[in-house]
Formats: C-alpha cells, structure tokens, sequence
C-alpha cells in the first residue's frame, strides 16, 4: 500500500461533486434572481411560535427534551403524522408504521440502503428527482427511467420496463408536482402503477413532499393509500409545509420493512434530533398547521401565476412549460438544439439562475430542459428575473 | 417474483436486532436501577440557557435557522469546533477539515460508507463499541479484534493483525475512556499506532466522544493531534459535553476526504438540522462550555467513585474491575465460567441492569464480562444498585 493515500470505498466513484452545483454556488451573492434552488419562502415560517414552543418543551420537559432516545421517534409526533396522513391522503396507517427521519433525504438513502445491491435496477419517472438519483448512486444500482407524460408513467412503458428489468428492486416516484417537471399523475395512472407494481412484486417508493401544497383542483389518494400500505413505501416532510432547517420527515413502510428501517436507522444516526420531535409535536398539538399551509399556498399560488404570466408573455414560440397545480417548480422544454448549460451560462451573465434540466434525466440527455423554481423569490424578482431569463431565451433561438 | 414479498439488499441480513436491546427494554421500567444505557445525567443539561439561546436565535435570524443549509456545517459553529479541537487536544485543524454530523453515529456510518467494500477488514480493539460494530456492519466487512491491555492495542499484535489481513481499510479506536472498557491509552501506544498505521498507510478512525470528560490525570494528544492530521478521521460529539438529544457532532478529516464526506452527507440528510447547529454555535459564543463541562466532570467522578467503592467492597473474589479515570463506563471481568448474559436475567429479577460485555467483541467470545454505566444514576441508587448486582455475582459464584 502507498503511505499516506487512503484507498476509498468502491461506491465513491459514483459520488461526484456536481458541475452545476459548482456553477450555481455563484447564486449565493445577493444580486442574483435565483430560480435555481428549490428552497421555501421563509418569511412564511412560523418563527416565533416555534420560539415560544421552544420555551414550553424546554421548560416542562427539557432533561427528556434534550435526551437521547428511541430510534422509532417520538411517539406523539408518530401519532400525529398517521393521523394527519390517514385524514389527507386516504391512508391507513398507525404510528407503529413509521419511522421518523432526518429529512426525506435519509428516507431516500434508508430505501437504497435496505433495497440495492449493486447492479440493482430502480425505476423512475422521466426526468427524476436529483437528490433521489445522489441517495441511490452510493449503492451502485442502474437507472431506468421510464417514458413519462403529464400524467404519470406511461404504463406500456412501465410494464415494458418490468418486463426487460427482471432486476428491478423498486419504483420511484412524485405523484404530485413533481420536482423537477411539476407534473401531477392522473388517478388512473396512480391504480395502474400500484396494480403493476402488486402484480409483478416490486415495492414503489412513493415521495410526497409536495402534496399538500396544492394551489387548485381536488387532492388525489396517494399511491400508498391506493395501496392499502402493503407495497408502497411512503416519504413525507415537515420541511414543504413547516420549515426544513430543523429536518424532520418520516417514512412509512409495511410493518416488517419499518422494522428493517429502524435497523438502518439505528446504525445510521442512532436517531433524529429529540428537542426537534418535541418541537414539532408541541407546536402541533398548540397551533394550526393547516392554517400555516393555507398561507404558503396562498403566496405560491401567487408566485406560480406572476411566473407563467410573464414566461407565457415573453417565452417565444417553439418553447414549453408546465403550469403545476402547486408545489415549488415548474419544467421548460426548449427547441432540441437549446443546451440548459450554456443557457444557464449566459443568464448568470445576467445575475438569473435556473437548473439546467439534464441533470435531472440519470442516463443524460434532454439537455434542452430546465427547472425554475417559483417558491422562494418575491413577485418583483420573479417578473424581473423571468423577463431576463425569456430575453436570454429569445436570443438563443435567434 | 413472489407478490407482496419485498426482496431486500443482501447488506440486512447482517443487521439484526439484538437479543440484549429486546432484554434491556424492560429497563425502561421507574423501579430499574440501570446501569446499562449510556445516557449522560439529563439534570446536568442547560435547559434554560438553550431556552434564552433559541429565542434569540429565532429572534434575530429565524428565516435563515428554519432555512435549508449547508451541507458542510454552519460556518461559525465549524470554526469554533476547530479552535476548540486545537486548544483542548494540540490538534491543528481548520474549519474547512470539519464536517457537522448529526450525532458521532454518523460520522461512524459514513466512515464505512466512504472506506469499506465487502470483506474489507477493520481492525478494532478488544472490545469495541457496539454502536460502531452496528454502523460497519451495514458495509459487509469482517471485523480483527487486536488484543488490547490497559494501555492500548499491543503494537506487536497490531503489527501482526496488518501483516495478516491486508484488506484492512482502517483501524477503528476510543483513545480515552473507552467505550465499553473504560480504558485510556497511553501516550506510547498512541505514538506507536500512528507510526505503524501511517507506515502502513492504513488510515485511522479515531471516536473522541469521551476525551474531555476526564476526572484527574493530565489529558493526553488525541491520534490526529500527533498524526498533525493526514492519516486520522477523528469524531467529536457534543453529546456528551453537552447533551445527545440535539444530534449534533462532527468529524475532521484529511482535506481530500473531508470533501468525499460531504457528498456522501449530501446523499445520506443534505445536512444537520440548521436550527441545531445555530443553537449550539450561539450557545458557544454566550455562554462558558466549559464550565458546562466541569460540572459535569464533578458529578460523574463522583459516581464513578461510589461505584467503584461498593464494587471493591462487594464483590467477591476473582471478579476484576476497570477504575476509569473519565468517561462513563467501567468494565467487569467474571471468572470464565460466569456468563454475562445469564447473570443479567438474574439481575434484572432484582430490578438492576448492565450490559453484558460479549455484545462489544465483534467476533463472539468473552461472555464473562459486563459494561457498567456510572453516569446516568443518582449516588443512592448507584450504592443500592451496586450492591444488589454483587449480590447476584456472590450467589452466581456460589
């Protein structure tokens, strides 16, 4: 062995520092109109309640607050989360059913780390979450991403997948306003995956940040309550609808793969931040959620009409977008000679950042797509920066 | 494919759940004098300093405290970690060599991620913390146990262990107040680790989670201290310096790694809860950690002493005991015909728990010991639970 060279994992050559993420670490200067980020507005979270809460938990319980303790989760919060999942999403689960998480990150890497081994195949949407895509890549499966329209998976194409990928460990998905695209699956998408996915025995991973952040038209079951619970491993967070900095999200998984979750769980971090739990089950149990994400709505509902008013003034012809019924972003389809990262490129020159769309497809390609994010930046911003972005646009198509 | 059966990656067969956890859940139990958890004194936590911190945190920057972060780690926490590794231990380490972690749990899990491909070997000490066993296990390696004395690894047989196994990727050890063992290293056997590990280029995990909670004697230079930092990933917690429920740590690594670390962050929780992170940074800016730190330092030396006093009355000859000069641990030695786990059922019909020390040898073995906890009871109940433990070792003697 060669002195003073730690020879690394095979898995880490899979784990690459990202070209754009270097790029768009230039958006952090505070003239830069940054669609790039999916970040929450935060002057929307509920900052002094959770002070005060602070000041109860610490005070009435702060030893036990401060503590370690089970790796599960707190109980009162589990509680709180089935019954908050069961009342808005149709589902049937019970607190024994979930594992509280670090964030739908560690959700993300937990269902790697329980499912792949390597040379595994996941199924996902066509474009896919990136962070998904990074949690995945540390246990070397393959990708195949199968072709998606605006309502979900094509099913052909899923049960082709299926069929060519006797490999395949599990589904992933975003039913609803998916990031990066925004779209949201039909109804009859969403029965034909669960009942593909039953039939042929591979668990769907089901990832719903967004879903309560619908900003028109009626809520749809999610894939987990489709389900009955048996095959859908569900992803859920506090961060979309509260705040994500103190990372707090769960998981709900059938009962004998929750157990194998707490498992990771335990060797992973032991457990998620007690004080946070106890903050999160205070401020639940003493104020109105709900209330806090009719809020949030109302002002991205805002957001994402100033951004498709201007991008459908000012887009020229030839270019598509998405128009989500919520969530955070929404997808551009430029001509196929368009490259995002030259794009990107040349709107940083005009203090603009999006994320080129490439990066979001695991196998490459549709580099003429981008992501804009409309949650975080005001209405001024947003019709300022989109108006730049669409003259960069206008441009590049001559 | 079975339907409804999930077929998981072969890694879960390696994690189980232990017999010991499932016997030791009855010591949740009030009337259970319980040595068996490794739970700092929860009366010791500044509740209500965190509680005027937190507001103030909230106060004045809440929007960026609920706010997504970094995945290195808030920078004024990170330079502060950095300066106090330096001046507690003679490390030379910057802000930029830190990683924030949630809990030293990760650091250990990522350490395996980063380093360890199936049938790798790590070298452990004999015994090692189960915490770390159960984090590495998840990465398929096998374990060499070297043999240790009361002042470390012996060099020759670490010498031998390298020679013999060169697929080791990297030595796992607690310098100072081991856990389970108690024991301390000496500064000779310090040097002669780094010496051979770098010669060998076999880097070094070292876990300092007990390092400043020393009752008397003079502190000894951690492993990346006298390594000056190229061949060492160290681990510092504040849980046990300040409290565990908060999730919070770190690890400092060679520069290259250090940047390898945070990609595998990035997959594995995008980052520490920011919240957190800003409570313990703005905690450590007004208020004196250390004498935090000597308070606890006070009230576990003294619990450490009572145990140690009723054990040295109490139980009967041919049972060894550690006397540790910090930390929260000492380690029981039985005759060989004495087996831990039995004499635990035992103790627990008398409401008293341990840990019986065969779970901490990764390869089996050595089921005449226990790991007895002083840091967690009140002086009353460490008298009367000692007292009732070497009742039963009297009566196990015959």
């Amino acid at each position: 062995m060669e002195p003073g060279k730690i020879k690394l994992a095979k898995r880490m050559q899979f784990l690459k520092a990202s070209e754009i993420r270097e790029l768009l670490k230039f958006t952090q200067k505070p003239e830069i109109i940054s669609f790039a980020g999916g970040l929450p507005a935060a002057e929307l979270f509920p900052a002094a309640e959770l002070a005060e809460v602070t000041r109860q938990v610490l005070q009435t319980e702060g030893g036990r607050a401060l503590q370690y303790s089970t790796t599960e989760g707190d109980p009162a919060l589990r509680r709180q989360i089935a019954g908050r999942m069961n009342a808005k999403q149709g589902a049937r689960v019970e607190a024994d059913d979930l594992l509280i998480t670090s964030g739908s990150q560690q959700g993300l890497d937990f269902a790697g780390k329980a499912l792949l081994d390597e040379g595994d195949v996941v199924l996902t949407e066509s474009p896919t979450y990136l962070g998904a895509i990074n949690a995945f890549l540390a246990y070397q499966p393959r990708f195949v991403d199968v072709a998606t329209d605006d309502e979900g998976m094509i099913p052909e194409a899923l049960a082709q997948a299926l069929e060519q990928n006797p490999r395949v460990k599990f589904i992933y998905v975003i039913p609803d306003f998916q990031n990066p695209s925004g779209r949201t699956w039909s109804l009859a998408r969403r029965q034909a995956l669960v009942d593909l996915a039953r039939l042929r025995g591979v668990p769907i991973v089901e990832d719903g940040p967004y879903s309560e952040l619908r900003f028109e038209g009626e809520p749809l079951p999610s894939l987990k309550a489709l389900d009955r619970g048996d095959n859908v491993i569900y992803l859920g967070t506090f961060s979309k609808i509260f705040c994500p900095g103190l990372r707090c999200a769960w998981l709900a998984a059938p009962r004998e793969l929750q157990r194998k979750f707490v498992l990771i769980k335990q060797g992973a971090d032991l457990h998620t931040s007690t004080l946070v739990q106890r903050q999160i089950a205070t401020y639940l149990e003493r104020h109105d959620l709900d209330a806090n994400v009719g809020k949030v709505i109302g002002v991205y509902r805002e957001r994402r009409d100033r951004m498709v008013e201007v991008l459908a003034r000012e887009l020229p012809a030839g270019v598509r977008f998405t128009r989500p019924q919520g969530g955070l972003f929404l997808w551009v389809t430029f001509p196929e000679h368009v490259n995002g990262r030259a794009l990107l490129e040349r709107c940083l020159e005009h203090d603009v950042a999006f994320v080129p769309g490439g990066a979001f497809f695991p196998n490459g390609g549709h580099e003429n797509t981008a992501r804009l994010n409309f949650s975080f930046m005001s209405l001024d911003r947003i019709e300022e920066g989109v108006r730049r972005f669409c003259r960069v646009v206008r441009q590049a198509l001559g």
